[in-house]
């Protein structure tokens, strides 16, 4: 299927003309996130913490290898099928990443985009595999509550108190294998706008949804300009890890900018836990988003229940040390767009 | 300029058959680099290693956007022309990017590659341009030699002891502005073979070329492959920072295979300083492969000194974190191949 259409509409989109679509899903997640609300759909609940790996940045390796596998085997393809992976994880210098897939023998992009890596690397391999850069390509990332917490606040040994605005880090990977032909889902990949860094002067990395909801805005904003579309053309609008704080300071700066998303907003953050599970303002991380659209997200397009689905997963840009030397917490945000296409086009 | 040419030669290359050229060129370099042999190509050498910053880190950030500034005043262009920037660093989360690029207000795909950098998002950008994405887009990457102290091996404060085989992390920010159509300069951007995680257990931090050699030969040996290529077809094939011990280990490892580079080889590490600088075994950082290429080898290529070059920077995938867990230093490295193209097609 070839199209006319621009391939950069307006000021920072894409849309993949040539036809980018989901061939096959993997979501694994741990044990908290397997007893919440979603925890039905995932394909794989892992109860050991360490996913027999000896520390916890192991844990996390074996976790998105396990993802990667699992998206392989349901798109009915061999490793040596996929010609490249774009993507990423949380802790510094991608250590998740590099020992996960290393393994694997497949070419690495290696992408860090904080908590908006699935859309990042979504992006990037729709613009691969739109480009005619190889028939199959994965997207995906992972996160780990305890690697998180050890590199960004304090180690769980600490035992320290967490504020109400905090999120929980996921414990989860998923990944998704793109396609150039439509296969085993019916769902393509339309279009994209890539995020610009946000910076709102908020200082609070424990209030990560303030410092990710301008970003979310500025994104979505972006999407509706550049598209000339409207938020009632998605059966749901959902961003990656606002939480319970940063959802209404998004709906109230969309609002402002004569965009109303209230009514077919969602976010995974906020559909992952169960607040009777303990986990504060919800569910962050790469994971949070990631598990959220393999396990639940794309299956409900693949049923048809969704027709058109615009996934925006955000990422609060900090490290430990930008933090305590004073700087703020920019956000950044990446829109993908999903659409169901029936049996075959 | 179209061709019917398959953009995904082999097993893991790309043929950028639509055309991507270079159109602006951006080098900052430190005092130590300016200093060097190749000191008179840098655009800009700054005295003050804080450029202007607070930290270390914002050091850093400013040495970045001072590339990229000048990579678009180079291209004649103007911030709003450039549709999205490619680009990373070394620190953990990026966050010399992150505030070095906020202000530009151009969308952001954050890019970790170690000091692969330079390679993985000229790749990028590449296939961007080439799908039809945006007429202008920034390959970008920087290293500062006391924040990548700071966090990889000791603060400067501490005084410790180098052995031999360490390289220096080189001050710079290389800057490219890659576009659809040729204007500037007589280059263009062919292909690119895009590089595995590569593990031979090498477990000294100290030893980066020694952990990358393995990964350049890889990459240089899929490229040669992939392409049906030779090394002679190359008046330089060039990775970025083996130094003069990696750069043995190369050269006898792709012989092994049956690849003679030895002739027209070159490495940006051994290239950038004179030993009596006291830099041990050379330069490394992203910032090492980045300021040659912009400040030294894209300018042989433009006067027509050199027809075709492949340029193969290395990265050593390692964290303090996976470091002191004991976990070896695997290697990656992006080959880009570029071709003088004179003065118009």
């Amino acid at each position: 299927m070839k199209e006319q259409k621009s391939k950069c509409p307006g000021k920072q989109s894409l849309y993949f003309g040539n036809g980018v679509y989901v061939r096959g899903l993997g979501s694994v997640a741990g044990k908290l996130e397997g007893e919440g609300p979603l925890g039905k759909y995932f394909d794989i609940v892992q109860e050991d913490a360490m996913f027999g790996g000896a520390t916890w940045e192991e844990a996390e390796s074996n976790l998105q290898r396990m993802a990667v596998d699992r998206a392989i085997a349901d798109a009915g393809l061999e490793k040596t099928d996929i010609r490249f992976i774009a993507g990423g994880d949380l802790l510094g210098q991608l250590i998740a990443t590099t020992f996960g897939i290393e393994k694997m023998d497949i070419p690495l992009l290696g992408l860090y985009g904080a908590c908006s890596t699935m859309g990042e690397s979504l992006l990037a391999a729709s613009v691969f595999v739109d480009g005619g850069f190889g028939g199959n390509m994965i997207a995906m990332t992972s996160s780990h509550f305890a690697g998180a917490e050890k590199q960004f606040r304090f180690p769980l040994a600490y035992g320290n108190q967490r504020p109400m605005a905090a999120t929980w880090t996921v414990t989860g990977s998923g990944a998704v294998v793109l396609s150039s032909r439509q296969t085993n889902y019916p769902i393509r990949v339309t279009s994209a706008t890539m995020g610009r860094v946000v910076d709102y002067g908020v200082k609070d990395s424990m209030n990560m949804g303030a410092c990710m909801a301008p970003a979310a805005c500025d994104t979505i904003y972006r999407y509706m300009e550049d598209f000339k579309a409207s938020p009632e053309e998605f059966d749901r609008i959902i961003t990656g890890d606002l939480g319970v704080v940063g959802r209404e300071i998004l709906v109230a700066m969309l609002r402002e900018k004569g965009y109303d998303i209230e009514k077919n907003y969602m976010d995974c953050g906020i559909e992952i836990f169960d607040p009777k599970q303990g986990t504060d303002s919800g569910g962050s991380g790469c994971g949070c988003s990631a598990i959220t659209l393999t396990g639940y997200i794309l299956r409900q397009i693949a049923q048809g229940t969704w027709k058109k689905v615009l996934f925006v997963p955000t990422g609060a840009l900090l490290s430990t040390v930008s933090f305590n030397e004073g700087n703020s917490v920019p956000g950044i945000a990446h829109a993908i767009a999903f659409e169901y296409c029936g049996a075959g086009q």
